[in-house]
C-alpha cells in the first residue's frame, strides 16, 4: 500500500511495479486522467471521508495504491560484483524505511533481509520517501552467505577494526545489526572483516540507520 | 520528563541534572534505597497503574523523573575551540533524539537549536538515549552566528562541494537543515562554507539524523 500523489505519480510512470488497485479523491483522478488512461479497470473513486477509512496516515493524501509484491529473481553476477546490505533483525518500521532511503542515496542495489520488520508494512514504505522503488530489499535467510563465501561480508563491532583505517572492497555485504542488540550471535561467524565506527563522546550505540549511513559513506568515500 | 531505570540512574549517579521529582514503584525504590538517601523529600511512591496514568509511553517503566530544565551558561572558549551543531528548524521528536545521540557518539558538545521541536518534549528525550545527559542543548537565534563570525560555518547542500573532497576544520558550526526543506533561506548567508554529501543512486534527500551522522563521521575521519 502506498499513499500520496508523488509515489503514486512515480509508480504510474515509471511501470516497475503492477498495480492492484488506485483509490483516489476526484480531483485527483481529473487532474491525472493522461497516466490513468491504461489502469481504468482498477481504479475506484472514493471521498476524502473513505479515504481517511482506509489510509495509515493521520493525514491522508488524494490517493492510494495498492501495488503487487513483485516476484524479486536475483542477478548473481549484480550482486557479486556491487555492495549489498543485509538487514539482521531491524524491527523499527521508521528505521526499516530511513535503512532503504539511505541505501537508495548511497547506490546500493539490493538489501537482504533476515528476520526484519515486515518490509511491506504501510509505514516501511511511507519512511522510505520513494526508496523501495528503486532498492531491491529481499527477505531471506542465512544461505544468503553460505552461497556467496568469496565476497567480504563486512559488520559492525564495538571490537572491530577502525572503519576509517579500513581496507574496503567496493563489493560485498554489509551486515547492519539489530537496533539494541547488534549482530545476533548466530549470524557472527559469516562475518569476514570486523569494523567499528570509532566513538569520540560516551555514546553506547548509534541509531541503526544512522550508522547505516556512516557505514556506508566511508564505503563510497574510497 | 525522563523516564526508566538506565536513565534515572545515570541521572542520580552523575549529578548533572537537579531533580525535582521522582515517581517510582515500591520495588524500584527498595533496589535503589542507597543513591536515594539525598532525595527522600521529591520522591513519591506510585502504583504501576499510576505511573502509567502519567507516562508517556506505551510500556512505562518503573520509575519517571521530573528534572528542572537547566541553566546554560556558555563556555565561549570551548566554543570557539570545538565543532558544534546548529539545527535549523528541525520539527520531528525522533529526528531530534537521533541526532543528539549522533552528536554524543561524534564528541559533539554544544547542538544550538533555531526554532526546533521543543528539547523537553519527552519523546525527544527518550530518543536520545541518554545523550541529552551528555550533549548540551541550546535554543537560541542567529546571533550565535554573529557573535562568533571568525569561525567556519559549514552546511549542506545540493550544490556544495563534495564534502569527501573538502578541507574540514575540527573546529566552527555544522548547520544541519529542516527535514523537508533544508536550510532556511535567511540562514543561509550565514553559511561559509557550502558542502555536500555526494548521492550515488536516485534518492532526493537523506534523512536529517543519517545526514548528521555521514557528516559528523567525514569531520571525524580527518
Amino acid at each position: 500500500m502506498v499513499e500520496g500523489d508523488k509515489m503514486a505519480l512515480e509508480i504510474l510512470i515509471g511501470g516497475q511495479f503492477k498495480i492492484h488497485s488506485i483509490y483516489a479523491v476526484a480531483d485527483w483522478l481529473t487532474e491525472n486522467a493522461p497516466l490513468l488512461a491504461h489502469h481504468q479497470d482498477k481504479i475506484a473513486e472514493v471521498s476524502e471521508r473513505e479515504l481517511k477509512s482506509i489510509s495509515s496516515l493521520t493525514t491522508p493524501n488524494r490517493v492510494l495504491c495498492i501495488l503487487e509484491i513483485p516476484n524479486a529473481k536475483l542477478d548473481d553476477t549484480r550482486i557479486a560484483n556491487s555492495l549489498s546490505l543485509v538487514l539482521d533483525n531491524i524491527q523499527d518500521p521508521g528505521n526499516m524505511g530511513s535503512i532503504l532511503r539511505t541505501a537508495d542515496w548511497f547506490g546500493i542495489e539490493h538489501v537482504f533481509c533476515l528476520d526484519c520488520v515486515d518490509i511491506y508494512n504501510p509505514k516501511v514504505v511511507q519512511a522510505t520517501m520513494g526508496a523501495f522503488l528503486r532498492v531491491r530489499v529481499i527477505p531471506t535467510d542465512t544461505t544468503i552467505f553460505e552461497h556467496r563465501h568469496q565476497l567480504p561480508v563486512y559488520g559492525t563491532f564495538l571490537n572491530g577494526e577502525n572503519i576509517y583505517d579500513t581496507d574496503l572492497k567496493q563489493k560485498g555485504f554489509i551486515v547492519i545489526g539489530n537496533e539494541g542488540r547488534g549482530i545476533r550471535p548466530h549470524i557472527t561467524p559469516f562475518i569476514s572483516h570486523k569494523i567499528k565506527i570509532p566513538a569520540y563522546g560516551k555514546a553506547e550505540s548509534l541509531n541503526a540507520a544512522v550508522a547505516t549511513g556512516v557505514v556506508c559513506s566511508v564505503f563510497r568515500s574510497r
